[in-house]
């Protein structure tokens, strides 16, 4: 009894860890830690409270319906949820209502997470990520609207056109570093430099090219956000830069083998996220919902997809398709070749 | 002649059937009785008309194409090209080019369900279901803004932030009652709780577990919304229990086999889709089209979705990449578990 | 070394024709100027550069990348990308920043073209085509409202509800022959009738059929938008046709081998696309970007997915469920059939 506590205690600490694609409950323990500072910051424990509730709902739930069990173990089932529990007390006020959305929606995160692992891994060996947390949390967040038990925090919907476009400035080096570090806390929607540093000697403690990664990612991303002249307040939030960083570590040490050619392959990945957010974040202004990860997940799937010796198709006819006159006499077109 | 007229009208009127999951052509006569008595009640036959043509219109180009004969002889060719027909005209007011309109798009339906069927079906046995009426009425609904000879009815396009949020208020068992009727009407789009009853009967008539899941998720539905402050106004009319209304009969009793678990799943899916109903409103509403049946459709899709041993892919290199560095002697980042 | 640079060159201007399906230098050449002759018109010459640099880095990237060689060859890395640089400076103003904006867009779009090849194609035998640049463009368009560096010109995001729908005029003769030329030329971004005529002269150089059915495709679109009541103006200037010119050419000639039932299968699609036009307009009006080629793939991707012998799932249970009580003893519902 004992020994299967403690394990489900390391599952879900493996779980908050495996948010940066880390397997170890150390470095879960630290994001806890991580999460708390930003919490006492701000004087709100309900993103505290919610990652909790939302990695025991999730890896739970993945018990529940016994789901493989390596993948439970590893944390694999709960790092969607942590993330759902951590963001909706961000963007909802606290209510009964909301603790009720907390566990229905880490529950599914949980299936959601089965769903991708059915249909992107299984065909394509395209890992779902934090998809399902970007998917869950999109539906939450807007469907919150809907509801009187539940009350929108922040900013409401509006158009494109109601962007105000940033005056370039170039940060001093010890702005640059706070960038560098609120980025990597954004990740665990966390505002704030020190809990992204504590983030960060997690990821440092289970890998050290992960923690190259991630520095370099968030340094990219701040570059290429303040070159392009992205709003100062949402660069000097990290705002611009947590996807970025998440895409790095996945395309450059994570999911490829890194190489030179591979970090080149990784930098357009991570300078390409950068301009995915400005372009989620205008999408989504409409219907009032943040952009969350979507923009590395998107990032991500997109570079990750490309397997060798597959070519695309050619503008030639397709096999066995429904209307396939087989009785017909006419003859294909000859393209001209030249 | 006689013989093969008489079967197509048989497949038609299982096409009807097929929306709830059904393959009975006196079921489907039933459903066709229930759209007569709500068109009878608001003066307006164009829904019923448009059903009509819409499910001959789809089953007849199923034929042209050579579809697979079984399934077109079942109504699974039919049942989305019913809803586009008996959906567009709630939408777009009457006119030449709206009866063009309910006759290609019923067509288009049928080329769409089997799109989806050599996609989500082939690979991943994701049931298509109505997710070829929810694209084909999205696309057409939206399009009919830009035609001067389709006029939209009915709400115009909105922020979020335009939403009035409900007041909660519990209904007595009569009103709940005549909601959970009102739910099973609005799949057909019928604004009528007799219309409802109808149908249920039509289910009961084919299948007994059928329709104690529609009812039971129809009342899942309802609870669900009402406790969490859903506009009176669209609780009462049903708008938040149609989509649930087939989750709980597609999770619970069709697609999966019948069981404890499975009833525990199902509630679990019937609940989310009652925020994913919420959710679609607020994200839908800029563009100004109707969410249709897509709450249902997307939560299904991913609560079906998960297969027995598949698991998430693990957090390291995905193999054949085409940056897969085979030359490279640097080693892949070691993760120190723990 | 200069074998190498006019292969080079080849490969490119095979990507320039690849954008009408063709695979065919001499006709790449015909598109190029084409492109020259509108920007001769309008004076800027912005749209030429951006298409030059785009196949350029786009082509160049799939060599790094070492795609499959044919299909570089074949310039298929490459019609993506000179789309991205053509259409850029037409909703972005010059500047340095938009230059960085091209050469990471067209290096992002060979990226996800391979992604798409590896997906659609690889599982479903549906041609990714211009997808990869509907996606790009999207992306960097929305992106350029975020960035101080970049300035999109031309019309304001707004909601459906502003659309000011057409009066229906009937054009004469030579107006109905100039939108089919207008048509033509607007799959290059290209507002000029002459240009319009110079890329069809490109296309029956490499191909009679398909130029014929690039011609066919363009007077159905007319037809369809005019009957429907379309806004005159953008009828005029060719921008209900330039989709539905594509998918014409690529359901009719390019993708399904021709037949009077292929024939009448591309023209349900070519007058479905017209509606897919009026959709995304609309539903893409708030978020402020174009709709690109996006109705010729969505309705295309719709169109060619349908394989012969598949059939829709049935409404019974999938197989191999996560939640699959092989222990239940209850059993499946028995629906009865009629």
């Amino acid at each position: 009894m004992t020994e299967a506590k403690s394990n489900f205690l390391i599952q879900c600490l493996r779980g908050a860890s495996q948010v940066f694609f880390m397997r170890n409950a150390l470095t879960g323990a630290l994001f806890f830690l991580a999460i708390a500072y930003a919490s006492h910051v701000s004087g709100s424990w309900a993103s505290l409270i919610g990652a909790a509730v939302g990695v025991v709902v999730a890896t739970l739930t993945a018990r529940l319906l016994d789901c493989d069990e390596t993948s439970v173990s590893s944390g694999l089932f709960g790092f969607n949820g942590i993330l759902v529990g951590a963001a909706l007390p961000d963007f909802i006020a606290a209510s009964p209502q909301l603790w009720v959305y907390v566990v229905i929606g880490a529950a599914a995160s949980t299936v959601i997470t089965a769903a991708f692992s059915a249909t992107l891994t299984s065909n394509w060996k395209i890992p779902g990520s934090t998809g399902p947390f970007v998917l869950t949390g999109w539906l939450m967040v807007a469907s919150a609207y809907s509801f009187g038990g539940l009350n929108v925090i922040g900013d409401t919907p509006k158009l494109a056109s109601d962007y105000v476009q940033g005056l370039v400035s170039i940060p001093s080096p010890i702005e640059l570093a706070e960038i560098v570090f609120r980025s990597i806390g954004q990740v665990y929607l966390l505002d704030s430099a020190i809990s992204g540093a504590i983030l960060l000697l997690g990821i440092f403690i289970a890998s050290i090219p992960a923690g190259i990664a991630a520095v370099a990612g968030s340094l990219a991303a701040a570059i290429t956000s303040i070159a392009m002249g992205a709003p100062p307040a949402l660069v000097g939030q990290g705002l611009y830069g947590f996807s970025p960083v998440l895409t790095a570590m996945a395309v450059g040490v994570i999911f490829l083998k890194p190489s030179p050619k591979a970090a080149a392959y990784a930098l357009l990945a991570t300078v390409t996220t950068v301009f995915v957010q400005g372009a989620l974040d205008v999408i989504l202004a409409p219907s009032g919902i943040p952009s969350f990860t979507a923009p590395y997940v998107l990032t991500m799937y997109m570079f990750i997809a490309p397997k060798k010796l597959i070519a695309p198709h050619p503008h030639k006819t397709v096999p066995g398709h429904l209307v396939d006159a087989r009785r017909s006499k006419m003859l294909a077109p000859r393209l001209r070749d030249g």
